[in-house]
């Protein structure tokens, strides 16, 4: 016989993602883990913002931000930019990291150093209560050489994925 | 330097939920992974279902669904309910699984089987090209009594949690 509970927030596997937003000379990053597919054809993304982040307005204004997906080495960067506000730091140059131009995007900048980035136009919008959520066309995937497949798509790199999960970062090995 | 490639979908970690529809007469699953967490307050989940499938309408119109949460020794479950269709099998009677009232939902069956249910409501609908993204409140938790924590909240079990990615099944381990 199952019990019962009140409705809460239950923490569910999510990747760990850099979502840089802004423009190329007023960059910032958050780190998001309420992200994900939702359609493929045009292939789309949402992620989740709470209002009061200092993205928030950068990503609703300008109706475009990077997804960029770190490695297991990126740990630290993630964390940073999971706790750290972009009204206190520029969280770029105090990393010491380098936002470079996503064509086509005409604003948010992507993270150099990341070796898989994918560009997000805004198509849609709802304010759901605390937060907002944001589903977002993939208009280009850019990533390091040798991450790009025959297939004209990047590997995904299950080994070398930071999955973050109830306030912990974790890996995966096949079941 | 970095490769642009075209735009295509991009396989992130994301868990494998029972989704279950439809009536306890007459209920059915269906294996979604472009599932996660949207809100915090009111706690709002999103789930993205192909317009095609035989869950769709019964989401679509009934407009509840629960969200079960496999653990790994019930990975042959979520294959099952991931590759043959409602329409021409009972997945419930086949797999030798329990359709059971989901309080406060008034339709939509949990699996009894499973350790970890969230009753769903759904608030938002987008249709997106392929897919439709349901946007949900939970308005219920049910769980087995070894599961229930102190806290009122269900522990995540990570390391007993499925992890779907690129085709494949994985669990996770700390980083």
């Amino acid at each position: 016989m199952k019990k019962q509970l009140p409705p809460s927030v239950h923490s569910f596997p999510a990747p760990a993602i850099l979502i840089s937003c802004g423009t190329i000379d007023k960059p910032n990053i958050i780190t998001c883990a309420w992200f994900g597919t939702v359609n493929s054809e045009p292939p789309m993304i949402s992620v989740s913002i709470r209002k009061e982040r200092f993205s928030y307005p950068l990503v609703h204004n300008i109706g475009e931000f990077t997804a960029n997906i770190p490695r297991i080495s990126e740990l630290e960067l993630v964390k940073v930019c999971g706790t750290k506000s972009g009204r206190d730091v520029n969280k770029f140059s105090d990393l010491g990291i380098t936002p470079v131009a996503c064509p086509p995007l005409e604003s948010a900048p992507m993270i150099d150093e990341c070796s898989l980035v994918l560009g997000c136009k805004v198509k849609h919008e709802l304010e759901l209560g605390t937060h907002c959520v944001f589903i977002a066309e993939v208009v280009s995937i850019h990533c390091d050489p040798d991450r790009a497949r025959p297939s004209g798509r990047p590997s995904p790199n299950p080994e070398d994925q930071v999955v973050y999960l109830d306030g912990n970062y974790w890996n995966l090995s096949r079941i």
